[in-house]
């Protein structure tokens, strides 16, 4: 399949190349009716014609770049995966970034989207500030979970995870819990933040007050939270029920409670959060927070391509998503 | 950041902007000196040039598209980050293709393919097959534990599946398992005929002979790998040892045995293949086959820059990398 060049298409419009040059970067000198001539034959030739080339008129690549802490991480590759089944069919590729949340990668990346000239970025969680650079240009930006207090061009879907550390940890009071650990990601981040919000306003509700030893920032990782109940099991610290931030840590520190031969649920109860596939083959079963992952990247992805297309920011910043308690075996 | 245009390079390399079309288009008409006036201007400005531009002047587009049956099974993700690891601070970016294996989707991707103009492509696992426009267009393309028989210039890196297939076994008869299960994608592909091998030769080595009962080829899917043990358990088929051709299938089989009060190792004994994260934290912990799936990323991303930037092929088409038992608590 050949590509068009200039010398072709300023042939099959009866003008020079120079003038098909100019058409092409948009820089006058060219009548209207010019103009239309050589986009008509672009046009034609589009569907054969390189997207390379075709970027340099448009000045779109048709092209979205996600970025993400891990895209190893199930709960990052369910989003992910929900962007590309929602964007492909409608001629967009996505390029994925995974940041690792390391400086040195970040420093790549910003060259990288600089010189790629995406249409528009997806954050998907993570901390990861959003280069000064691309919102210079006002790139378009959605984010998922996460946001950045800093600007406030950028619409953000994310789960209600105030609601859903609320429901979490009545979750584990119905069950009868009265000491309950919550082991959440230690960075100062706004998902995080609302989680343990939730948490503490359920306790208060019950009129229990908050004991400090329970509360448990770990970096966010399995093997820290199977670490970190283990520690609590050798200092002899009491509790009862356990609300993860995430399934992944839910998975570490069951692992730890096994290690030590507590029973699940009839010793310790536990929570996860995320709704990860691997929850329902854990041992016990992980009741946990559902997160709709393939409605975010949805949501995500129609937002940006409205953006991208039809310059339409929706009306809010911030839009939400309802979360459920998936009941299993753990509680 | 501004992009240097046509008009603009003209004018410092004191030719006409036809000419400069020209020279980016390779299409003749102007002398050595020319060209080399313009290209200098090119590089000069090429660490701002936008790259869309470049690859128009130098055909590659530094871009790999992966090509992948599905980035939320961790096995996939760990492989292509370590190709993204390896190629992005050698300057490319990675498009990410999930194909769940559909017709549909692999309609789309060719087309995209075509008009991205990627430098190469990996395929990892999976069946689909790869694009006959492809392969005309001479495309380097390296493919990751999967063989395509139809065609030799592919390069092809795997695990020693064979290997796999016959420690797994070899493990679960060591430990005294008689009657083992095999539960094994049931489509005829290379990676999983050769575990289907190892499995047959160790039972050989032994004396033992083949029971046709315990074959269980089914969709790869976890849920089903569930119900395949949950089948053999109703219809009293008797084994006492499971060897399970990746660890998702094994995490089914597992369930299934919890459910039916089956103890696992003491009943009845599992292997995995793939060694993914959740291995060590399933119950009881998983002993597995490990794929070194860093270095199969990293293997498949150095042949496949040298095959683009050097023209340099392996002197094999299929390189092997080893495997090794990972013992855990099911057996």
């Amino acid at each position: 399949m050949a590509t068009i060049t200039i010398k072709e298409i300023a042939k099959l419009a009866g003008v020079s190349t120079a003038t098909v040059s100019r058409v092409l970067n948009n820089s006058g000198g060219y009548s209207d009716e010019t103009k239309q001539r050589v986009l008509e034959i672009l046009d034609k030739f589009n569907y054969q014609m390189n997207v390379v080339a075709k970027s340099l008129r448009t000045s779109l690549t048709n092209t979205i770049g996600i970025i993400v802490p891990d895209i190893t991480n199930e709960y990052y590759a369910l989003i992910a995966l929900a962007i590309e089944k929602y964007c492909a069919p409608r001629g967009y590729s996505i390029y994925i970034y995974n940041t690792d949340e390391d400086p040195e990668k970040e420093k790549l990346l910003i060259r990288d989207l600089e010189s790629r000239g995406v249409d528009g970025l997806i954050y998907i969680s993570g901390k990861m500030s959003v280069p000064q650079e691309a919102l210079k240009k006002r790139l378009p930006i959605v984010c998922v979970n996460r946001r950045e207090e800093m600007s406030q061009e950028i619409t953000v879907i994310e789960s209600d995870n105030y609601q859903g550390g609320f429901i979490a940890t009545e979750e584990l009071l119905n069950k009868g819990c009265k000491s309950i650990i919550i082991i959440r990601d230690e960075r100062d981040i706004v998902p995080m933040n609302e989680r343990y919000r939730g948490y503490c306003d359920a306790l208060k509700k019950r009129g229990l007050s908050l004991n400090l030893e329970l509360i448990q920032p770990i970096p966010f990782n399995v093997s820290k939270a199977d670490e970190c109940v283990q520690n609590l099991i050798r200092n002899q610290i009491h509790f009862d029920g356990i609300f993860a931030c995430s399934d992944m840590l839910a998975f570490g520190a069951m692992q730890a409670l096994r290690e030590h031969g507590k029973r699940i649920p009839e010793d310790i109860k536990v929570v996860g959060f995320d709704n990860i596939t691997f929850g329902k083959y854990s041992f016990p079963e992980l009741t946990t927070i559902h997160q709709d992952k393939v409605g975010l990247g949805e949501k995500a992805s129609e937002i940006l391509l409205n953006i991208i297309e039809k310059k339409e920011r929706p009306k809010q910043s911030i839009m939400v998503l309802p979360v459920e308690l998936v009941k299993r075996k753990s509680t």
